[in-house]
């Protein structure tokens, strides 16, 4: 099932695909049947998601094409990133795989529709592409097993993790002061359910800058997976459903470019992961 | 005005301090005052604070003196917190004064009820304590001034920003992994708007455990103050209401004790900063 939010910003509605591509409305049926009016909270628990399924599409009331696509999950509190999990995109930064998975925290904030405008910050020279699986949280995780860790994921989506570089290591401290930024973080378009994705550690990934291609990957390469990741994070700190944790980055980000490459007003960021879709943002200065 | 959420956890009301010390119930006129039923979001904007302000606590209806007392803030997405802003706290873990602020974060659902028990993570041995000044938004604030900064504040209360010293230094990267975990953020008891606060740069603040004084400091000494705190942070991300900045703690964290001190489940940590009120934590082993 792929799951998606529609309408205009801070007042999205839910949504399902039909197999026929269109959109379907799930704002009349949805409070009903999962308690939670919005796709977010509690209507990312598994019997909730069980009973969208059992849903007829096209049955559903078919939403305007020219509609925009807002973050696929609403709610969400905890949103948290992992650094350098790809072994040769910490390659391409010089930087050696880590022992455990490094963990930082992208603003809630900061979330944004799949085809909002990203926008370069204030100051901004050295903002930064980052094609990702994130992982959405169905249920509540506590010191989840590995083997269990899947259980409480709701779906899949693309996350792309904008950076500013310069914000995130040469402004003491904490990586988070460049990945919270406004609009860095487009989620979507589609939420997809475990049950359509044969394999999520052997997805392919990609992304194009102004159509130039820039990473090419698979989560194949990932150093963590996402059982081991999910079950990491829920040692140190509660999930709720409605976090996103997304997963890290393949090489070719603009800061491993020989010469750095940073983005600019006008460049137009397409990316995609195998199964979830593809986003497609314009780089706007800031307003 | 002394606001507050008083009830059982996950299902707080909003309530006030009276005059006489009672607490007294918000819930029946909060949602057609400020068009939502808790002490969260818009509820805080200055407009809905000053319709709050004009009620009579004496017509409200009076909470059980034995209602347990919630996190003084609902609906929290961004929890930062502030690294080394004492001068003197700096000092006794042998780190220099930043340059600017070190900002990391606090998981959301790590927050808790002022007297609620704070709970030992499995496999912790470095659990502390840091009485904190915790500043609360109440209007969005994006790439706000500095001499502006403090319109943008709801309130003021205590925080204890409990942390897993381990967890946050030894274990490969960021902050975040020994500052969110479940209980380390107790809110409360009372949001304090800032007209009750004649200089919030100029209070003393203390922490107990066992009834022994571990900390003892004053806002005097902030590297970086309230005003500096939030302009900065809104130029890295957008702060929306409900969300919490916490300032950095005063000397005498367990840590920087020789030898050091960690938190073991039955010792009981009493803390106050001047004007916020008290909190009151028994700590626990993992449950």
């Amino acid at each position: 099932m792929k799951l998606c939010r529609h309408g205009p910003r801070g007042r999205e509605k839910p949504g399902l695909v039909a197999p026929d591509g269109t959109i379907r409305d799930l704002s009349g049926v949805m409070e009903e049947l999962t308690g939670v009016a919005d796709l977010a909270g509690a209507a990312l628990a598994p019997r909730n998601l069980a009973k969208l399924k059992k849903l007829k599409p096209e049955q559903l009331p078919k939403v305007s094409s020219r509609a925009r696509i807002g973050a696929c999950v609403g709610g969400t509190r905890n949103f948290i990133g992992v650094g350098l999990n790809y072994a040769d995109h910490a390659a391409e930064t010089h930087a050696e795989v880590p022992k455990e998975p490094i963990l930082f925290n992208k603003a809630p904030s900061c979330i944004n529709g799949p085809d909002d405008d990203v926008m370069i910050p204030k100051d901004s020279k050295k903002t930064d592409w980052e094609v990702e699986l994130a992982v959405v949280i169905g249920t509540r995780a506590r010191y989840v097993d590995e083997k269990d860790a899947l259980k409480f994921v709701a779906g899949f989506c693309i996350c792309n993790d904008v950076s500013e570089r310069s914000f995130q290591t040469e402004r003491s401290g904490q990586w988070m002061k460049g990945k919270g930024c406004e609009t860095f973080g487009p989620l979507g378009p589609w939420l997809v359910t475990p049950d359509e994705i044969k394999d999520v550690q052997n997805l392919d990934m990609w992304l194009d800058v102004n159509g130039e291609r820039m990473q090419t990957g698979s989560t194949r390469t990932m150093v963590f997976g996402v059982s081991t990741l999910v079950s990491y994070v829920s040692q140190f700190l509660v999930l709720e459903p409605g976090d996103v944790i997304t997963t890290g980055t393949p090489p070719g980000v603009g800061m491993a470019k020989k010469p750095p490459k940073y983005l600019r007003p006008g460049d137009v960021i397409t990316l995609g992961v195998q199964g979830l879709g593809m986003q497609c943002q314009k780089v706007v200065a800031c307003a």
